[in-house]
């Protein structure tokens, strides 16, 4: 999977659900991949059972990106989607020096909400 | 469990093992923030059953930390490290407007690495 553009902690329901991170690092020169981030983050949006996705990419290059699923059927359904497919050949051609995809089960979930 | 300094692809064993995902957003003021993050980075290296993290933070101040460990009760022991306690406890009191925290059981990863 591609990463994605930034934006805030995702909303996920209660465990169990499924994570998939991926982390890469960029090369110096990647024309074209904050674009294609911007579309795969609109695409994956209506990919069934997608729950919602977080990303960051530091200035160092590093960057991760966790997309939440409802189980491995959704993980696999957004795997073989065919733009979601050219944009990984894209990145694993072009813009990724290197990166880990790792797809785990979330057991357990808390967080923390500053009120003021 | 508070963030950590940013580095690069962690590089983790076959599955199954633990990652532990902290996706947080820091407040405009939050002096100290980075030391203790750095702090916590040699610290975790040392606790048992550590795999390794990786870490990443935008502009827009969401950074995601993904820390792996070999089984659960490694992450218990990191939790259970007193100067990470305090350090969680500054970071809920001072440093995060907030954070979700999700505990997963990585099932299979892959990864690509250019030769070049």
């Amino acid at each position: 999977m591609s990463d994605m553009d930034t934006g805030d902690i995702a909303s996920t329901p209660e465990p169990p659900y499924y994570a998939v991170v991926f982390t890469s690092v960029l090369r110096p020169d990647h024309d074209g991949y904050y674009e294609t981030a911007a579309l795969m983050a609109k695409l994956v949006a209506d990919s069934p059972g997608y729950l919602g996705h977080e990303s960051a990419r530091g200035a160092d290059g590093l960057g991760i990106t966790v997309a939440y699923f409802t189980d491995e059927a959704a993980i696999k359904t957004w795997r073989d989607n065919a733009e979601h497919a050219a944009a990984r050949a894209r990145g694993r051609a072009e813009w990724y020096s290197g990166f880990e995809l790792r797809i785990s089960k979330v057991e357990r979930a808390y967080g923390f909400r500053r009120a003021d």
